[in-house]
């Protein structure tokens, strides 16, 4: 049997090192002054959440083109490769790091990816008030959501556990809603 | 007579390549979604342009230890080097990029940066009521300006020309102001 995640593993690693690309630190301290300014601007850490996410939809939309165009993935079969694709290639082509794919329901429309590092949220500490309320890394969530809904998968897909909130590990739920179905106009 | 620039080209190569990357669209959507953001929250562009240099300022004042742990380069001589290794060692290791020194005042205490390429910037269009305002990628101003500091040289660095408004080329003046002294309590 061929083992697909090996082969996954292969092209995530190809694809990032044919990006552009820029200082991991510059990046997280960039991120850093985005969380830092909506947190002064909306105080509360629901809001926040969701402006992220929002973010994170709005920058998927854009970047799953350079993903098709140099990613060397061809059509997934199913959500269960789909979410292997997401793990092994996507993940690694933009963030530098992989993901592993684990706890699928029985209908295999869920599963969870477990983050080794994550390049948004080396260095940082929590403040007390914010721990259990901010989803510090959801434009994470956002952007794997955008990428997935240009290629018709309607997706929920938020944090479950996040090592920054003393969690063992840093854990993402990704659950598809609607596999959506491009729309014809008659006339055409 | 040794040429310094080459050092410093293959100094900024060498530092790059060692440095924790992640993807240069990635990094360049997220400073979108950030200065989009500002301007939502402050509407006058003059404002967002100083947010993004304190924004860079505070990123600076990390950023020079990964500078200095990982670049290779020791103490500078003078004002000259210095702007050289910005140039050709800072900029290429946090962006990717190096740029050219160029136009020296007569005292060597100023000098223009031209940017070959500005990972800030690509795909972006200026709407035409920010053309002459907003100086998108200002948070770079910020970065130097903050890790000179720390190094006891405190400058003034601006955007004199950018390729976003139209301008044939990316330019940053970058002007010293005073060599700061370290102060030591009489007590130590």
């Amino acid at each position: 049997m061929s083992r697909p995640v090996d082969k996954y593993g292969k092209l995530g690693d190809a694809a990032f090192s044919r990006m552009e690309k820029v200082n991991a630190d510059l990046f997280l301290l960039t991120y850093g002054s985005l969380v830092t300014q909506l947190l002064k601007d909306m105080e509360d850490a629901e809001a926040v959440n969701a402006q992220l996410d929002k973010m994170g939809y709005n920058i998927g939309l854009r970047l799953i083109d350079e993903f098709l165009a140099k990613s060397g993935v061809t059509a997934c079969q199913d959500f269960r490769e789909t979410a292997e694709v997401v793990a092994k290639v996507g993940l690694r082509m933009f963030l530098g790091v992989g993901a592993e794919v684990v706890m699928w329901n029985k209908e295999m429309t869920a599963c969870s990816l477990v983050l080794a590092e994550n390049p948004l949220a080396e260095y940082v500490e929590l403040p007390a008030n914010l721990v259990n309320k901010l989803w510090y890394s959801n434009l994470l969530c956002g952007v794997i959501r955008g990428c997935l809904e240009q290629l018709q998968l309607r997706v929920e897909c938020r944090f479950e556990k996040d090592a920054l909130q003393g969690d063992d590990q840093t854990m993402i739920r990704l659950e598809l809603k609607e596999v959506l179905h491009e729309e014809y106009d008659d006339d055409d």
